[in-house]
């Protein structure tokens, strides 16, 4: 076995620090139950990369790094000294609209990359087409989105687009908002768009689709993105499975 | 006009620390919004603590910090440069249960503050008569559960209790699990109890309360702690309003 790799100038270190700032072509993803998550959904592996200390070969030529430098990558608690970097899947927000026996989520300006996550999450547990994140969201594949997701990110289809793209696809569009009308969201063949936590969506949306709103008390202005989108697509959910 | 205050042995100082810390009978309320929406909701102000640059007086006696003091204590751009200590509120259990209108919500083992206060702010939403915090839970007046209930904390009944004190109330008790039937919520004179969110609700719960579930893909193992509250409270709101 070799030495582990102690360097910070060692190219597979830079890498991996590389991927996880610039939220490029290559992701970054953390623990063993994670990584072996990642293999199962046939993701595209790069390297593996563990801490002196952890256990287990995953390729020929896993990297391993002495504890102090992987330390400077991942904090150990999440990670268990395993992480592998993946090449980005690549979806098209075409294909997401494509399916149209479900809704597809679009998200409008969600910063926080905790919020992408629990919503693809939500994604998943109620078997949306996927997520298509517009301008101005957090990257879905960010280590805090992917945490957030509980492994979803791993197999709900996620793709960027544009306002404009959206558009042309001529779906009915509804968007979460306390103007509009509190009615059943669709169970299929359209697109839920969800907005910024501070400001909703953008003036681009609200020309394009229409507002849909949650029956809640008065004296509340708003709910958090995620649990406006966890009641709206559960709604869904359930009214598809009539 | 008194100099700013430079020294970390104020007591004031120290005070605040300690209240940051220590979760006890004094709560820190970050921002000049926040602070006002404190006085508006009757909250019992034990004195305001500005940043040297923050205009405006609040009492009589406000304390003024150096700005490098008063960032020791708190960021500025959450807080702008004014906190406050008010008392902590006290509401019983019993209190809460009394409103047989709405349903009540009971925590069992939420240990994450934003989880707590994002279920707080669900409880304003949907206009429960209260948040029960039930043995592990993180408190509700930390710094990121105020933030995460977006001013709710300010409003909502909030009650730490024991399970043998909830049983002993005699209420429908329901709590959130994947074995239990999706069935409707109750609309009323009921308690929806939500578990910690790697292992749900405690034995105790589990001897004393009833399973409900949310009907989601077979593929997905759980929700999110707050998703499903979301999902849950607003269908017992929409049932109570028919």
């Amino acid at each position: 076995m070799n030495e582990p790799i102690t360097s910070r100038q060692n190219a597979w270190f830079k890498r991996v620090q590389r991927a996880i700032r610039e939220h490029a072509g290559e992701i970054v993803i953390e623990g063993p139950k994670q990584v072996a998550d990642a293999f199962a959904a046939k993701w595209k592996p790069i390297a593996v990369v563990r801490s002196e200390g952890a256990g287990g070969t995953w390729l020929e030529n896993d990297v391993v790094l002495s504890a102090t430098l992987f330390e400077g990558l991942s904090d150990t608690k999440t990670s268990q000294g395993v992480l592998a970097l993946f090449e980005r899947p690549h979806h098209s927000a075409d294909e997401i609209l494509e399916r149209r026996d479900s809704v597809a989520v679009a998200l409008d300006g969600v910063q926080d990359p905790g919020n992408v996550g629990t919503i693809v999450r939500l994604a998943a547990a109620f078997d949306a087409a996927g997520v298509i994140l517009l301008p101005g969201c957090a990257d879905a594949y960010a280590s805090k989105a992917i945490r957030a997701s509980a492994g979803a990110a791993l197999h709900v289809p996620i793709a960027a687009s544009k306002h404009a793209e959206l558009a042309a696809a001529g779906r009915p569009m509804l968007y979460a908002d306390a103007s509009g009308p509190t009615s059943q969201p669709p169970a299929r063949d359209a697109v839920l768009i969800f907005g910024s936590e501070g400001s909703g969506v953008s003036k681009e949306i609200r020309r394009i689709a229409q507002p849909i709103a949650i029956a809640m008390s008065p004296r509340v202005e708003s709910l958090n993105v995620a649990a406006a989108a966890a009641i709206l697509l559960s709604r869904s959910y359930e009214s598809r499975r009539r």
